[in-house]
């Protein structure tokens, strides 16, 4: 039917999370007939993106730059840290704008199942963020599902060994829930509400 | 929360029909974290086909070569022509694979809400087609719409003068179809186009 590079084009973006073949199919036809408007930004974005994406080596964002822009930012709150376990975690936080302090993205959860060890995620690395001192208080904000919480219990004894007050998001979250997924009230409740950890 | 650069990139994609916001930020996500397997593909697909876009001359297909790849194809019975509203509706009749002839794209329908008259639709190129000779048959494809059925009668009105055989899709019951919940001008159609039982 079309040639080998529409070809390629509906599979590349049939393989984005939320589309399928069909609506590639239907994304590229208005790629081809949106030509300046659609496809050209498109194309145009990505090559930004693709020449300047990093991982941000203090906090585990991804961003154009690294430190990230959160990280770089001089108005966030250095005292505040909020653990999270995947960067989406962090950008849906970081949209509530209701979290002034800095993040730590673990890049997992610890996992039986799926053989996920504390060696796995960026745990050492929070470690040694908080032995360099500057922060007050750890925010906990892993999703409320049995391995995040798994994880929250782990790092919670880690950390409490360190003199910093360590505080979660409150249980206002359904349980189930991925952040990723939530509102924003309900985000801004769980985290107007957060308690600290009883050790 | 993200550079302009992603903020580009996710407004970009969620102008893409099937993607909004949140989806569009969970495509991002996705190309950033997959970034070998997922980012550099799509953007090279762009690439492509961005470079070699265009729509034929012949047919109103969009295609990266002009004539496209289906009124290049010499196994095509050039004496069949199926006549159709949009690039969409070829590609769909393309992918069953049941019609062996060429087609002719008209970039839209007769609509009097819209404004869109006979001159702004592409069937003076459709009528120079037939008089050159070589179509034996027409067959009318349009969408099973007012509109659609509004440009058919005006194709037929316009063609009929002209010495080809006119076809137009069979409307009725669709494949799986239950009556209970079809609605009433299908099964009026269904009704109107009975026909008898092969013995």
């Amino acid at each position: 039917m079309a040639s080998s590079e529409i070809d390629a084009l509906t599979q590349a973006l049939a393989r984005l999370p939320g589309l399928g073949p069909r609506s590639a199919r239907r994304a590229v036809l208005h790629l081809m007939k949106k030509r300046e408007t659609a496809l050209t930004p498109l194309l145009r974005a990505l090559e930004a993106v693709s020449t300047t994406l990093s991982t941000c080596s203090t906090c585990g964002n991804v961003d154009t730059r690294d430190p990230c822009a959160i990280c770089a930012d001089p108005r966030r709150d250095g005292a505040m840290l909020c653990v999270v376990e995947e960067v989406a975690d962090l950008w849906a936080l970081d949209r509530s704008r209701l979290f002034p302090g800095r993040f730590h993205v673990l890049g997992g959860r610890l996992s039986a199942l799926e053989g996920v060890r504390p060696e796995d995620l960026a745990i050492d690395t929070l470690i040694r963020r908080l032995e360099e001192g500057g922060v007050d208080e750890v925010v906990l904000a892993m999703n409320a599902t049995l391995e995040g919480q798994t994880t929250a219990h782990y790092l919670a004894d880690r950390i409490g060994r360190l003199p910093v007050r360590l505080t979660q998001l409150a249980h206002g979250l359904p349980v189930g829930g991925e952040l990723d997924y939530l509102d924003e009230g309900t985000l801004a409740q769980a985290l107007r509400a957060r308690r600290p950890v009883a050790s």
